[in-house]
């Protein structure tokens, strides 16, 4: 198996390099002190220690019911299970469709194309419009495959967000082939105006929604669930038993009692997305400024500014960037086929603003040079 | 796929059933408050809660290498990989060897077989004699399947542990048919009266040893590791990554800090190892006298003593046993063909004097009724 570009550009850069290639939350929000006084109550008995059940901590899969409920989307406990991050919801779902075709967004999420590939599924890819999926070219793939995978919300690696109109036609397409849906939404908390309806919240029987608190709070902590009726759910626990048997109770019981102050946790978001919003619209000045040929849309929420360069390998110039000790992820890697090899994924929130003008001034020099 | 029978039991009993099932270690005995004072410590630095590299928390990895080294098998942190349990570890290695042929101890750990199940490898098992596994069933077996997965310490669910002549004849096959052994070593800290020397240490670039901190520490924390030549370790970096990105960081800066109090933990070890001892011999104890049907001999360290009842389906008796509140696990789930059902895995680890003596009595009753 392939390594991530991603994951392996972590190992290698150093303190002295200019990051913009991770995912990675500003380390400044995170609630630390928050969450260390959470972790010393978890701690307050030995209980809080031992063994526990595989679909997750019982007061933790209750808040994130009721966190669905408040936004519109009737959720009981038992339709929550707690995982080791999404990614191993994304591992967790796929193993159980082991196989079987699937359609993604072209670009998508590496770390889902990995995990699709290992449970060898087949990925078919559909282009991403400014609005959301090319609703022609998903209707006749869904035909087919029955299964998609979309990150509707501020989408890795675009940005872009699907329209209402756009998600009210997927999840029609979706019921009309009696097909499932995993929707992808460890960003739609980081908005800069405005959340979006979940595609699954329109087809409750016929999706997985995944969240995560690795974006919102801290992603030390592992703790992401999966969404879903309880008969897509309940196949899916022998395998989360059989992989790990279940996931960190000291990491769930953390977030249990730092969400049982649920206003703080509201603020806490607050706090970040506004934090974000500033941070993208200095990230987008200094693009126009320092790197002006980059051609980009502003998204409206997530981590995340895409574009291209026109007759540019990013590909080539990533490796000669790292040597100037600045990173970011070429396009390419988040395309079945590699076939296009002129865009740029750029993270906007990990980087100081110091830090942002000088990347992109030694990213436009070494284009340049 | 199917569930397992213990966790199934773990999620149906409740605070009146004492339950001889789970292999749960006694909460009494968790560190609780010097774990608690190291998750604040390990909780003082907003950097404690980013994201991290797959393979694992480099200081946890580095003590690791160093427990090794003291025990006379040299190893360098690059040979540690944390898994989210030691459960982690089988599901990573096994999904690098996929479809393959493996030789397996009968009887073996459920959740073992489980997983391998999952990854589609071809089980089949050699008869576990008092003093390890049956060596010419082995020699035979391991021909044909080149990998093998051994408990030699203190094994789930027999209790028994493997001479250090046939440890030696273990190894000797693995490296004559240029093998890999899968040594799984979750209970070795936990000997009644001295430790053995592992197999992995007589074979090491032909092993991977698998090392837990749930039976030592505290399950909850999901703490595992492989120890492997970085031959062998480096091909399953990709596999984690894709699974979870990496290991819950808190916990392992948890498990750090502890750690960090070498003595301290030693001195933790020797309070579980003379009270699971005293333990087991009042099991022992308990079952003469209350449930003298019972043949088992007594384990040298672990949590389990294993035995038969003959004549009797025990499969059919924990059924009856569950309604009168008192659960054990009948033999028959450790065997791949469940053809053996009149033995029976008892926990002795996770219950009172009390708990023990009434548990095993309601046994015997419901046996004569």
């Amino acid at each position: 198996m392939k390594r991530s570009f991603i994951r392996e550009i972590l190992e290698h850069t150093t303190n002295q390099t200019i990051s913009f290639a991770g995912g990675l939350p500003n380390e400044s929000l995170f609630p630390y002190q928050a969450l260390r006084e959470s972790g010393y109550r978890a701690l307050s008995e030995p209980a809080s220690l031992q063994y526990t059940t595989s679909q997750g901590y019982q007061p933790l899969r209750e808040k994130i019911a009721e966190q669905y409920a408040k936004q519109g989307f009737p959720t009981k406990s038992e339709e929550i299970m707690i995982t080791s991050g999404s990614q191993q919801a994304l591992d967790i779902i796929t193993r159980f469709y082991h196989s079987h075709e699937i359609t993604i967004e072209a670009p998508s999420y590496l770390g889902a194309m990995n995990v699709f590939s290992m449970n060898k599924l087949k990925q078919s890819s559909v282009k991403l419009e400014y609005d959301g999926i090319d609703i022609e070219g998903f209707a006749q793939n869904i035909q087919q495959s029955k299964l998609a995978y979309l990150i509707p919300d501020f989408q890795n690696p675009t940005g872009l967000t699907y329209s209402e109109e756009k998600r009210r036609l997927v999840a029609d397409h979706i019921e009309d082939v009696n097909g499932v849906l995993i929707e992808d939404s460890p960003y739609s908390q980081l908005f800069f105006e405005r959340s979006y309806p979940s595609i699954s919240s329109m087809v409750p029987k016929h999706s997985f929604h995944l969240g995560s608190f690795s974006k919102v709070l801290a992603p030390a902590l592992r703790i992401g669930w999966i969404r879903a009726s309880e008969a897509l759910l309940k196949p899916l626990i022998p395998y989360k038993e059989a992989m790990d048997l279940h996931t960190n109770s000291i990491a769930q019981r953390i977030i249990d009692d730092y969400l049982s102050d649920i206003e703080n946790y509201q603020t806490h978001l607050e706090t970040i997305r506004s934090s974000y919003g500033e941070k993208m619209e200095f990230f987008a000045k200094a693009l126009d400024e320092f790197l002006p040929m980059f051609e980009y849309r502003k998204p409206k929420g997530g981590m995340f500014i895409y574009g291209s360069l026109d007759g540019i390998s990013t590909s080539n110039l990533v490796q000669k960037c790292l040597q100037k000790n600045v990173v970011f992820v070429p396009g390419r890697e988040f395309y079945l086929n590699g076939s296009i090899d002129n865009e740029i994924r750029f993270n906007f929130t990990n980087s100081t603003k110091n830090e942002i003008v000088k990347g992109l001034r030694l990213v436009n020099s070494t284009i340049h040079k």
